[in-house]
């Protein structure tokens, strides 16, 4: 029976991802990079039943599930298999699940890593945002092993309301990707068309409050139109990730032979924004 | 009391929804320039108190609100104040509401010339498309006059779901430009990640149904996913009214000094479907 | 014999071209719609066989060729079938040559119009801006009938270094399109090339000297790269035109159904430098 | 004095490359991956100071200057630092030239390498093409310390017209990716400007006969635009190689944080060609 977790990064998704498993009464120990944050997590949700460790390999050796949410492609492999890295300290037959945005190629080579070492891996990236973890409403893409996806979704249910295995290891990730490629054309159509709307004197969110009742209707319009319209979209952050998405959707499709040409020309509109 | 009125024009828009106004008891006398489909409408909606008229001008003569749904900006002039026009024959006080989807230009040019006859005119562009007007749920986005806008609201209620004045004369046409603009950029969005996810060889239906949950979501995702992924998107008609009404929007935007990169590049995209 | 010229248009480039005609000895009759750019013109050029018209009409009666190079289509219609225009004043016979750059319809229905009058008709639009018109060094592509262009072209011959008849009536603007949409395409890469040089701090000097001497060479490169990397770019103006330019070509391959994504994206771009 | 010399990788450009070296009178030491490119190349050019390596190492321990032009990143830190690679065999005071196109990256890599062994290191990429190559006259762009290209230069001579020192180590390959940009953006202007011109039924021959003489003129227009109309463009081959160099140049510019818009556009329709 799944008991001990572990929890690898506790960034802006990880620190309330781990939250929702220690509420949920398991034991779960936590390593973050930078000690303060696993700290401040100790204090904000840790039970007796969690602890702190110095490294991945120090906090994965007793658990069933070792989850982990950070930055990109070389983070990955740093805390899988780099010094002190997790895979080497893992009990046989312990799942490795993968929240980081990462490439689908280092998920495929992650997978075959933990598979010769007799570990389970799934690739697992998520979407929902800061707001979706912190309400425990996230989506996870997974690719990996079934019997894997099985030991880990009643865990994931705590902060996840829908997940789903789409095929083999890189799957999750490539599904993510799909996502982002519907993101970014949908935001920049967005975009160009609350600047045009505001550009003719319209009341934005007159229109908006009509549009989004039909076909022009998005998430992102229903999120996002308010704070885009009043300039205080918080750009910095959120367009760094998504150039780092972006540049791995690019990558992959560049190796696919896909061609993605308005998704390439948002991706270096991007970069005047982030200038 | 408002019970007698016009249509003119019964394409693929017009005609059903002449015919909810014909099934709320109201007396509809129809014109269309080629007569079998007025005559077609007749025998499909027509009650005792329903008739044929061989001109927009003799369509009008008794009507106390007149809806037009025609092809572009030069058709509208055609049926407003070309030969046998509606303008000139209408009853002092009556209403023009165009429902095509046309320039701001030309519901201004409209406008102006309506209230100089002392008729009232809204340019009401609508969008849901043709399953949106035979189920009665059309969004219908007004520019014109606040009290012509109260005259038409409750005939219109037979067709739409929504309705509302966003301002003065053109502001309607406008505002479906805002809508075409999303449009544009969500559909590119999703026909890019719908590629990318055929050929990294995933399961589209599952991959849409997970991302379908959250950031990525649209009216688009949702009503279109499918049948672009099985390849039996009509593009034909749709791409055609599509490059239409980006014409009207990169025009508007042109005038306006407005740079709209991603729509001029989805715009130049759909030419080679046309081809 | 062609002795008896007018000149409808005396801006920027059809003042020096004009200056040409009289500099050859030929009668030179000069109209300008802003009155005192055709004095300057008289006082600059002007010999005893020069004089200056009211209207275009006036301007033209006497004359074998007329030569105008006015602004957009609605210019052209205005000097040549407006009140007071050109062609119901032209003898028979006599060929109105267009150096203004408009598109390829306006070009033909001037040909027609001017055809069933007994007159010639050229569209004959010109590249090399105004250093060009000056030193007397422009390209002029025309089209229209063979027998118009023999007749033109010696006296052109006197501002061109070369003239080309490449077809019926409307080739001439259709071949200035194909002209433009080289430049932007080029123009484009230049500056994106040139940013890109500068951010990562080479000397675009240097680079430049090195790369024109290979596949990268173009006339834009040698004859901008140097003010456009000093930032001195006049693109106040030079925006204008090209926009205008773009706006035609983008509207002909609109009609054409031909996809034109990299230009009709640049198109946009100059928006942002205009506004 | 520089006398011996070894060339690695005889490609399409270093093939002949050597061979001019060889045919200067210089010791040429050759090594190829295939050996039998490397035979055929002693058939061809080898004089009886000419030989063949097993593996770069071997060739190069006697060299002066050492030469390679071999496909991208991996390939350039195969030969140098690789099994059996080129820096640990190399003389002191030696001088590894690459002309290879590669990234800023692994220039200054090498670079570093190289120094700390006491070596000399240019990046050399070069431009011109397989005609370039074999009549001598590429154009070299070098990044590197001014002792080493005052080494080079005489003996590159043999094979180019034009060489410059533009900066330090990177400096050579991010001129040829400032080159690539402009390529990039010239040849999408003209296939775009050839394409419209063809649809609209002009003769493309005459019309790039005259718009070359003017603004519009691009050596990939003098040399390309024929072959382009034919259709007989051999893109198999530029294709992939273009599509290599405008990663490279993506890639730097994601580092640099600097917007590409068209170039990466440009890119992703090169994908669709590959496809
Ligand atoms: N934020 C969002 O809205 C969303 C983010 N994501 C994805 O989730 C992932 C995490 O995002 P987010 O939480 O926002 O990022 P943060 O930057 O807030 O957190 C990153 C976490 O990863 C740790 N980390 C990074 N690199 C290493 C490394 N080499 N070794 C050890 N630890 C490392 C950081 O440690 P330290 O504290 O020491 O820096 C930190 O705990 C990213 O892949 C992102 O793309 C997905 C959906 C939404
Ligand atoms: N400038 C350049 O570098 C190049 C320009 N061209 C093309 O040449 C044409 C002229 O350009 P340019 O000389 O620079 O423009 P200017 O604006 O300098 O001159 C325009 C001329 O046209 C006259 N004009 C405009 N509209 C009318 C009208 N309706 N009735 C009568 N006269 C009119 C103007 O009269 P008024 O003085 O009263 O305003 C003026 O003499 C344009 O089509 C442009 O695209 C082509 C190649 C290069
Ligand atoms: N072709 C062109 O028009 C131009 C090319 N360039 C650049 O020049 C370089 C070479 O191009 P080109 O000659 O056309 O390419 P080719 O593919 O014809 O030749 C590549 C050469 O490199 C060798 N090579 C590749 N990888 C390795 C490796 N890992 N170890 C040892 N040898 C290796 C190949 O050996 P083998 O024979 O065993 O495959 C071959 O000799 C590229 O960087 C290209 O971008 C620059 C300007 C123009």
């Amino acid at each position: 029976m799944t008991d001990k977790l572990t929890f690898l990064g506790l960034g802006v998704m990880g620190f309330p991802m781990a939250g929702h498993l220690a509420q949920a009464g398991y034991a779960v120990t936590v390593y973050n990079r930078t000690a303060q944050k696993a700290e401040k997590w100790l204090k904000t949700y840790g039970s007796a039943r969690c602890a702190l460790a110095a490294t991945p390999a120090q906090a994965v050796c007793e658990a069933d599930l070792v989850f982990a949410c950070v930055g990109a492609d070389k983070d990955v492999e740093d805390i899988c298999v780099g010094e002190a890295g997790a895979f080497a300290a893992m009990k046989p037959g312990a799942v490795f699940v993968d929240h980081t945005t990462a490439s689908a190629q280092v998920a495929r080579a992650m997978y075959d890593k933990a598979k010769a070492l007799g570990l389970g891996f799934l690739d697992a990236p998520v979407s929902g945002g800061e707001a979706g973890a912190q309400a425990g409403q996230l989506t996870v893409m997974c690719g990996g092993d079934q019997a894997d996806f099985d030991q880990a979704r009643p865990v994931m249910e705590n902060y996840a309301k829908m997940m789903r295995l789409l095929g083999p290891a890189g799957s999750g990730q490539t599904a993510k990707m799909v996502n982002q490629i519907c993101i970014a054309g949908t935001l920049q159509g967005l975009s160009e068309a609350l600047h045009f709307c505001q550009s003719a004197g319209l009341d934005v969110e007159a229109v908006v409050d009509v549009i989004s009742k039909g076909a022009a209707q998005s998430w992102q319009m229903e999120n996002r139109a308010a704070s885009m319209a009043a300039g205080s979209f918080d750009f910095g952050f959120a367009v760094d990730w998504m150039r780092k998405d972006l540049a791995i959707v690019l990558e992959e499709a560049r190796r696919m032979g896909v061609s993605l040409p308005s998704t390439a020309l948002i991706d270096q509109f991007y970069a005047d924004v982030q200038a």
